[in-house]
Formats: structure tokens, sequence, C-alpha cells
């Protein structure tokens, strides 16, 4: 899993039916550095919010096929997801 | 998911027949960085095009075994697919 | 599969169902180099851990579907493990 | 799929027995840049050649459990496959 | 595919059962540059050892869900295998 911050949302109209009631957040993935949380530098990603998170927040995401398995839905063509809502890292 | 910029298209004549009938396109992935959208560094994808997207959309697309389940044919060997454009960001 | 140090530890509680009972630790990946393990320039990645590992200790982490198959359960959305404590390394 | 540049081939005797017959290319990855195609940074790989490409030409890769839908037997330990010959790309 | 040179190995005693008999060697991927090979700057990596390879050996590495393919047994959590020992590259 990667850690990172909800930065933003997307808004998308026109797209794959078996997307609809997900909602799409942009997430810019952080790592440890010297005891402090950093942006990692490949940049932000998009994921589907599982677990209603909000901006600023700090999230738990999977990537790949595990995000059909955090959807329960082999069918939905989503490869990214927020499953979890950090309250704390200890470093 | 990534976002990304159309760019442009391959044409392939000789290749593996699944492949037929799926429109390639060369997708420039982007990142938000201080409120924007800019071009990510790992350079240019190539993404069937689920959607009707055209040269200049902005685009998410999804990558491994994923792209199969958003071309719904377990048998296509295409492993990024570009499925759904995107109307704005909110940053 | 990559070699890490344990360096944190990740505090979720609104996180899927499926996750509880996992400790999610942090992990720098490391790398050799020059006959020494270094970090690895990528940064940190969060791992469910499998085997007891505890801070400091130089771990081998798995991802992607293959984590599904350490914890053997392919309904827990996790996509990275601590599946071993290094002992040494010869390089 | 990534765009590549067939640049030479491998030669290897003692191997997984499923590999025999599958001929094994290095591929150089390119990236569109200011409408070109260049070298991506990230240095070459080794892929299965499934439509007799040749030393230099333009080819499309695809990787992962992808490469093994384009094999099309499941039980071959390959995860790179040149899948298409790039007739031009429009950029 | 990777191309890589065996640089050292692995000895780990607490780790998952199922990994027990595989031998874990630490590869240095190397990619082609002006008709040599050389270091990928991505770092060292672990691989289970399937064609006895020894050290100084440049390998054909396999990695993601290939890796349960190539050992031919899906409940092994193992990411990366050597399934090749490279006698030589035309470039």
């Amino acid at each position: 899993m990667q850690l990172g911050q909800v930065i933003g949302s997307v808004v998308s109209t026109r797209k794959d039916e078996r997307m609809r009631g997900h909602k799409l957040l942009i997430v810019a993935p952080l790592v440890a550095n010297n005891g402090e949380l950093v942006p990692k530098d490949t940049g932000s990603l998009v994921s589907a919010d599982l677990v209603d998170a909000g901006r600023g927040d700090i999230v738990l995401i999977v990537g790949g096929s595990t995000a059909k398995t955090a959807i329960a839905d082999p069918n939905v063509p989503i490869d990214a997801c927020i499953i979890g809502i950090v309250d704390s890292v200890d470093l």
C-alpha cells in the first residue's frame, strides 16, 4: 500500500458505465523522510474512494488487481482505491 | 488510475489479430502540481480507446489486468485503456 | 521481492473491515550498492506484517497480487506484505 | 502498452523449458517528446517476440499478466511480449 | 523480462513456510546502453532461483504474477524469479 494525501477530485461524465457511483479523488502519494511524511516525486494518481475520505485526509491506497478486491466486484475497471483513512503514523 | 492527455495515435497493421478494432492512442500522463495538471516525467504510453477520445482530451487511464476488465474480454492482449474523458478536475 | 527496513507503523481506524487484524508497517526499501544495503530512492511503502517484524528489522516484501497469496485470503484488499525477516545478506 | 525499438536479442540455453521456441528480443522503450519518439530513460527490457519483429523495428509491447494473454498459454512464464509492429505514429 | 546480474544472496530463517527450499538471490538489473549491459539505476531486487544460477551470472528475471507461473505453484508467495541464465546478448 501507499500513503497519500487527498488533494482534489475528478469530474468525468463520459466514462465506463461500471464506474458510476464511485467518487474519484486525486491523491498525492507520501513517503517517510527523516521522521516526516513528504510528497513522493512520482506525482499524483486517481483513486476510487471507498471510505468517504475528504480533501486533506491522509489515506491508504491499494493498486492493481487488489483494487478490484477492495471494490468486491471483479467487473469494475478501477485499478486504485482508497481503503483507509490514516489516524496517525509512528515514525 | 492516471490522468493523461491524448497527444497522438499509433498505426500498426502487423499485430495480434485480437487487437483489431481497438483504436490505439498515445497518452501523456499528467500529475497535479501546485493546483495545475502538468506532464509526468515518465513519458507517454499507448492506450486502447474505449470512450471515443480525441486529441487534446484529458482522460482517465487504467492499466495492468484492469485493462482487460475494461475491455470485458479476457482474451484481448491489451494492458492500458482509456475509460473516461475528464470534464474537470478540482485541485 | 524487495528488501526493506521497518521504520514505522500506521494507525487507521476507518478502513476496510477485511484489513482488521493486520498490522501495517512502514518499510523503507533497500538496495545493494557497493556491498552494502542502502535506502532505495523511491521512498517508503506500507506493508501488512505476516512475520511479527519489529522496528529496525530488515525484511522481505512481496507486492501486487502475490500479497494475497501470502495472506492466503483472496478477499483481503492488501497489496504488499512482509513475508520474511532477513538474518543476513551476502554481497 | 509501451512503444519500443528492437535493439538486440538474448541467447539463453539454460532456461525454463516452457520458454523454448520464443525468440527473446531486447527492446528500448520509446516515449513521445515534442512530436518525436525518444528513448525512455528507464532503459531496455526483454520481450518475447510474437510478430516476427526485426532489429530496428518500432514495436508495441505488453507487460505483466497480459503477456500470458498474448501468448495464449497461461503456463508460459513470460511477462513481456511484442504484439505489434508499428507502421507509423501520428504526434 | 529483465536482464540482471547475480550479486549476492539472502538468508532468512523466519519466513513464510511456503518459501522453504527456494534459494533467494540478490540481482542487479541490467539495461542496454551503447551496445553494453550496464546496471539499471533502480537498484537490486530479490529473486527466487529456478535455474541454479551462481554469483556473477547474467540472468533473466520475471516478476509479478508470472513468478508464480514460473514456480508452477500458485500458493507460493514469491513475486520475482530467475528463469534463465544468459549465454550472450547481441546488441
